[in-house]
């Protein structure tokens, strides 16, 4: 057991790459990872799980085929599973992810170079 | 899907009782509980699960049998399954938790009246 709690805005602070989830915690096979995002990401889905976006810092988009959900500081969203979907950010957006270990960035999304997975920071 | 974001402070603007974790969200079998906590809570563990507290705002303290963690809003701590713990805080703090559906906030607790489970908010 850690000695001391994570402190989000600490572990923001320890890398820069955009689109690039660091692991920061687990929870039995779930993994909160912290995110940095700009700009649109590719089109993708999950067919296994739900993936829950939580904005810690700025604000962001999630564009489904059918509407798009506005995200700020404070405010969280639950993606579906099977849900094509693709987050945008028009402004550098601090993200927390909250999914089941192993499960990649760009989903189904064909050629497109997914992220290093399980990367903790 | 939800037509807008659940807004975490908007969430807890709606209920003012101490200990009484209300959902906000679901993901798979997981749940995103918000609670109000001020004082001690009951020693207690969890012996299916971890359980993860997120401050959203205050400060608080997880006692455990060999150590005391602090927490302050924008940290947070994973509790391991099975490892005896008591939330405490001295003025009012507002937490997020996350646990799998059905997990009572008083885990193996004897004799005391845990919170009605499954309440959302």
């Amino acid at each position: 057991m850690p000695d001391s709690a994570i402190n989000l805005r600490d572990k923001l602070g320890r890398f820069a790459e955009h689109w690039s989830p660091r692991v920061v915690a687990e929870m039995n096979d779930y993994q909160f990872k912290l995110v940095k995002i700009q700009g649109g990401f590719v089109w993708h889905s999950h067919a296994e799980t739900d993936e829950v976006f939580i904005v810690l810092d700025g604000a962001m988009t999630l564009e489904f085929r059918d509407r798009t959900i506005a995200l700020a500081a404070g405010e969280m969203y639950v993606v579906p599973k099977g849900v094509e979907h693709r987050p945008a950010a028009a402004r550098e957006c601090c993200v927390m992810l909250v999914e089941p270990r192993g499960v990649v960035n760009t989903g189904d999304a064909a050629g497109v170079v997914a992220a290093p997975n399980d990367v903790w920071v």
